[in-house]
C-alpha cells in the first residue's frame, strides 16, 4: 500500500534527515513508487510538493532536501497504488479548507465498499478510497460543528469517525490543521519524540547519521510519526491497534484509548503490519 | 499591486517561454517581488508552486523552467502586496474544491471595505482582499447551485458576482476549474491566441525568442492571458473594461458584454492600467 511520515514540533524544524531515509522507500529500499507528496504548514499557509514519479528520484522530492523548509507540522506519503490510477489527483496528502483553516490528510490502508453519500461541504476530486474517507471525515466534522470546537471535543469526534471508517478496512491516517497532528492507528504507526538531551540518530535506509545536539536548541521538542521506524539506533514507540493520538508542540496531548501496559508484542505487530503494507 | 498570467489550451502545453518573461517582472524588470505562485491542472489534479521570495530568483520558480509541466490550464501571479503580509497563506493562486473539482483563483487589484459575511461553505485562511473575494465568489456559486451548472449559466453567474465585487474597487481576476478559464477585466488584461500558422515570438522582458512552429502541432491552439503583453512582436488583444470572457480549448467561447467596435484607446487604457499596477 503506502507509507506515512509526519512531524509535529514546538518550533519550526526541517525534515530533511527523516525525509532522506523515507524517500528511499519510494523506489529504492522499498516498492512504494507510485508517487509521493509532502506538505508543510508555514504559519496558516501550506506548501505541497507532489509527483506521480517515484519519491526516491523525483525532482520535486529533491527540492525538499535542496531547500530545507522549516515547519511545525509536516505530512508526507509515498504511494503504492491500490485504488485509483497513478495521477496527481490521487496523490496524498489531500487538502481542504474547513473553519478557515487548511487541513491535510494522508492514509495508509485499503477501504472496501466505502461509498459515503455525496457531501454537502466536501466532495472528492480523484478516485481513491483515501480522498473519499478524508472528505467524509471533514463532512462529518462540518455537519456537527459550525465553528472549530475545542481540542478535546475535536479529538473525540475524530476518534469516533475513524472508528466508523474502520468498518470498511485498514485505516492508518494522519490529519493536521497546522496546530495539532491527529494520528489514528489501525495496524501500524510508530512515533518518536526527540527532546533534550539530543543524541545521534542513524537512518535505517541509508548510511547517514546526524547529531541532533548540533542542530537543536535545548527547548526544542519534535515528534516524528512514521509507518515504520526511520532510524535503527533509537527507541521508537508503536501506537496500539485502534489507538488515536493528538500531537501538539511535539508531544502527545490526548490519546484514546489511554495507553495500556500491554502493547502488542513488537514482533507480532511488525509481522501483521508488514503484511498490510 | 500584482500581475496575472494564465494559459488555456486545447492540448497540454508548457508555459516555460511565457513564464520566463513574466517571472522577471517579479523583482528584475518590475517591482512585483512580494512572492509568486503558479498552479497547473494535471487532469483533475493541481500542482502549485509558490514562494514568498521574488519570482525572478525563487528556486521554486526555477523548477517551472527546469521541469517543464504540460497542462491545458495554468494560473500564475506575481505579488506586490497591498493587503495582507508577505506570507504563504496570502500568496495567489488560491485553491478550493467545489462540486468535486479544484478551482484556482488569482487577482490583480485592490478592494476597499470588502467584508462579506462569514461563508457557510468557504472561508478565507489568509488576510487578503483577494482570498476574501474568491471565497465570496465560490460561496455565491455554491449557494445558488448544488451541482455544476452548464457553461453559459456559470458564466452569467460569475459575471454578475464580479460586477458586485467591482463595487469595492479594482478587480481583474482569473478563475479556472481545469476545464475552462474565466477572466474578468476591471482595468487591464490582455490575451493572445496562438494557432497555425505559428511564428516567432520575442519576449519583452528578456532577450529571448522562440519559433512556435518548431514546438507545436498544426491543430494546437493556446490562449495566453496576461496583465501586460509578454512579447513585443505579436498582436495582443486587450479585454475591454468591465468585460468578462470564458476561454476553453484555447479560444474565447463566451464574452460579456459582446465585443464592441469601440475599444478604449490603447494609450489611455495603458496609462489608466499602469497607474493601477
Amino acid at each position: 500500500m503506502c507509507q506515512l511520515l509526519a512531524m509535529n514540533a514546538n518550533t519550526p524544524t526541517d525534515i530533511v534527515f527523516s525525509f532522506d531515509g523515507f524517500r528511499r522507500r519510494g523506489g529504492l529500499t522499498d516498492s512504494h513508487s507510485d508517487g509521493f507528496g509532502i506538505a508543510f504548514f508555514e504559519d496558516s499557509g501550506v506548501r505541497i510538493l507532489q509527483d506521480t514519479s517515484p519519491c526516491a528520484t523525483s525532482p520535486f522530492a529533491d527540492m525538499v532536501c535542496r531547500c530545507p523548509i522549516r515547519s511545525t507540522n509536516i505530512v508526507a506519503h509515498i504511494r503504492k497504488a491500490t485504488q485509483g490510477q497513478v495521477t496527481l489527483a490521487n496523490t496524498h496528502p489531500f487538502m481542504r479548507e474547513l473553519w478557515g483553516q487548511y487541513w491535510l490528510f494522508a492514509h495508509n490502508g485499503n477501504l472496501k465498499n466505502f461509498q459515503p453519500p455525496q457531501g454537502t461541504f466536501f466532495r472528492p476530486v480523484g478516485r481513491t478510497d483515501s480522498e473519499a474517507a478524508f472528505c467524509h471525515l471533514l463532512e462529518q466534522l462540518r455537519q456537527q460543528f459550525d465553528q472549530q470546537p475545542d481540542e478535546a471535543t475535536l479529538f473525540a469526534a475524530l476518534t469516533r469517525i475513524c472508528g466508523d471508517i474502520r468498518q470498511h478496512g485498514l485505516f492508518n491516517c494522519i490529519l493536521s490543521n497546522g496546530e495539532t497532528m491527529f494520528a489514528h492507528c489501525a495496524s501500524l504507526l510508530h512515533y518518536i519524540i526527540r527532546q533534550a538531551p539530543f543524541g545521534v540518530a542513524r537512518l535505517s535506509d541509508d548510511d547517514v547519521e546526524i547529531d541532533f545536539a548540533n542542530e537543536t536548541q535545548p527547548n526544542d521538542r519534535v515528534a516524528v510519526i512514521a509507518t515504520l521506524p526511520l532510524t535503527n539506533n533509537e527507541h521508537w514507540q508503536q501506537l496500539a491497534i485502534d489507538e488515536s493520538a493528538l500531537f501538539k508542540n511535539g508531544e502527545i496531548i490526548l490519546r484514546q484509548p489511554p495507553p495500556s501496559p500491554v502493547y502488542p508484542d513488537p514482533e507480532t505487530g511488525l509481522k501483521m503490519a508488514q503484511a498490510a503494507l
